[in-house]
């Protein structure tokens, strides 16, 4: 059983390296794509395999609530339960908890919160949430933490990051106490809070990497504050991280973001977008985001992206995806949403190419100069 | 150009044989999945190839509503609109207008009506309709007949059939005046109707056949009436067809119903169930339906239907299915569709392997039985 980081390749900041896990071998920089209750919504486990996804993401909150742990334990564990036996990584649930204002109440101990779906009343302390993640057997888990808003007074910033700290502590000592349940390793992540406060950002991260965790995320960005913020901040925890451990820039981003932060040393990712955007006929594509309900493209039966080798593209045009999406036809999400993990997938791959050939920079300011030329709706 | 039907065996009643299309050869008896809108409903065009799909069903009347013939005919017809290589019948829309009760004006000239989009004024002749399925370009066209309810007073009938009739003849004179507006051949379908009137049905058959089609359809039934009702007039109805044209059962059944069907002498069969079913959580199995809402499968970690081959059956657990239908995600309508079509098209199969090998009334006496044994829900 093992869980193991090989740092490959550095070019300027970026990083290229290897996670090893007892499902396979991610290659970083990745993105994973968001299954939050135990599916990528509209896509199947054989089509993640297709387009190259290598790692995805689950979230404790949710699979606690449904199917909850009981089922779970029974499958043999959430890899078993889905069909996926590639790497997982679940959230703690913390940022979804932390978003149910007024139905939570935050303590010491942990935090009191009712139930999205039928207004029970649960319980999630840093204990309960490593046991949570021991019976869904996630080859890597989230520490609990508590991820502030933004904006965020300094004051409550402060007193977040020093509860995120102890609760870390008791997650990394309750992870020690508690083996796993099925045959796999399983490695905990710490997460730096702080807000946009870099002498907390400091302390937090410095107090995690104290304790040793087997990767760091870097939580609590893109909520709310600019990109230059996101990236400043982003920069300045990178530095202050450990170069032999994983970095995860956690719910970020646009390729954009994608980019700026793997320039600033970021190795993994997730992010809402290619998924959502996908069931709303939103595309990404080399040229730009693409929204098919313009009606530009009644009768275009090009593929979205003529570039992409996925399978919406190479057999589909934007005038039958754009009509499926209007006869709201499931399809549509399916197709779209498909081809955009294909795209943030492939876009990651030509990244760590880039950064294995060391030409990082230039292969960069080439693809922001495409992703912001003229939109693929106003063009060719 | 060609569009022929070869008829191989005959077993009892029961027939195997091959559609020969510019498209490729159906092997019957066949079971159409229903693409009313040009998507088969949460099912990617690979995988219907991939359960053996052999040919699909459109509807003239949704599909001229949207995306409207002048997109279908710039995009060089339906098959290549939504990437489907095969064969594909159209059904003219008839049933489906006639169901728009009170939104219907019927005169001898056709029929004014409301799209049910946006309330557009809409006409459909029989001219209209052969233009419409020429700019579509499906492989089978079918004439545009009236489709009474059930019960239907004779008097109605008769003047339907009568209608049905003179229909029937200008949708032939306007189909040879039109030639196909693609590179290949399409043929035109007559249909039977005449309520559970025997001498109705064999006055319409008669006249329809002097008339000469290609194929002939039983329509109007499986609108209500009882299941030995529709045995009798589809026994009655096939046995007044030409053996050397192929016989189309509209809108049926149940497994069971096609079973009966296909002893009965038909060949094409199309149904909503599968699909439909498929998804609001019901599955169609070899030991009979399963409701996955049923408690008893919250922790069956066992496939839907243990003999069946399809992608859901091979890597996914009842469990697993219900709680997708529990979390309301895309993915179990997308997988129990895909279980449900396989199932269907499997079963198919076998009754015409049943037939080339003369043991057909064998073969249906074990899978009724086997449908008939306790449900999957309360057993093994």
């Amino acid at each position: 059983m093992s869980f193991r980081f090989e740092l490959q390749k550095t070019d300027g900041s970026a990083r290229a390296g290897l996670i090893h896990t007892d499902h396979g071998v991610v290659e970083t920089p990745v993105f994973l794509p968001i299954g939050t209750q135990g599916t990528v919504k509209s896509i199947e486990p054989r089509e993640l395999e297709e387009i190259g996804a290598q790692i995805v993401l689950g979230n404790t909150y949710h699979l606690s609530l449904r199917p909850g742990e009981e089922i779970l334990r029974k499958a043999g564990g959430l890899h078993r339960f889905v069909g996926w036996k590639k790497p997982i990584l679940t959230d703690s649930g913390g940022f979804q908890i932390f978003s149910l204002e007024g139905l939570r109440d935050v303590s010491e101990e942990g935090v009191r919160f009712q139930s999205h779906i039928d207004g029970s009343p649960q319980f999630f302390s840093p204990e309960r949430v490593i046991d949570l993640e021991r019976a869904i057997g996630a080859d890597i888990m989230m520490v609990l933490d508590e991820c502030t808003p933004n904006p965020c007074a300094y004051e409550y910033a402060t007193e977040s990051v020093e509860r995120t700290l102890r609760w870390a502590e008791r997650c990394k000592t309750h992870f020690l106490e508690r083996p796993p349940e099925y045959e796999h390793a399983q490695a905990l992540f710490g997460i730096g809070q702080g807000s946009t406060y870099k002498d907390l950002r400091e302390q937090c991260l410095g107090k995690l990497v104290e304790m040793g965790f087997a990767g760091y995320a870097i939580g609590g960005l893109a909520v709310g504050e600019t990109a230059n913020e996101m990236y400043d901040i982003t920069e300045f925890c990178a530095e202050r991280l450990p170069s032999e451990k994983p970095r995860y820039l956690m719910g970020v981003g646009t390729p954009e973001n994608l980019l700026e932060s793997i320039d600033r040393g970021c190795d993994m990712f997730d992010c809402v977008l290619p998924t959502r955007n996908g069931r709303n006929g939103m595309a990404f594509t080399s040229r730009g985001k693409v929204t098919l309900k313009n009606s530009i493209f009644k009768e275009d039966f090009r593929p979205l992206d003529p570039g992409c080798s996925c399978y919406t593209c190479q057999n589909f045009g934007r005038a039958y995806l754009r009509y499926l999406f209007q006869a709201k036809e499931i399809l549509g999400m399916q197709l779209l949403t498909l081809h955009n993990l294909s795209f943030y997938l492939s876009f990651m791959r030509s990244a760590r190419g880039a950064i294995i050939e060391a030409r990082f920079a230039s292969w960069k300011n080439a693809t922001l100069a495409r992703l912001h030329a003229e939109p693929v709706d106003q063009h060719d």
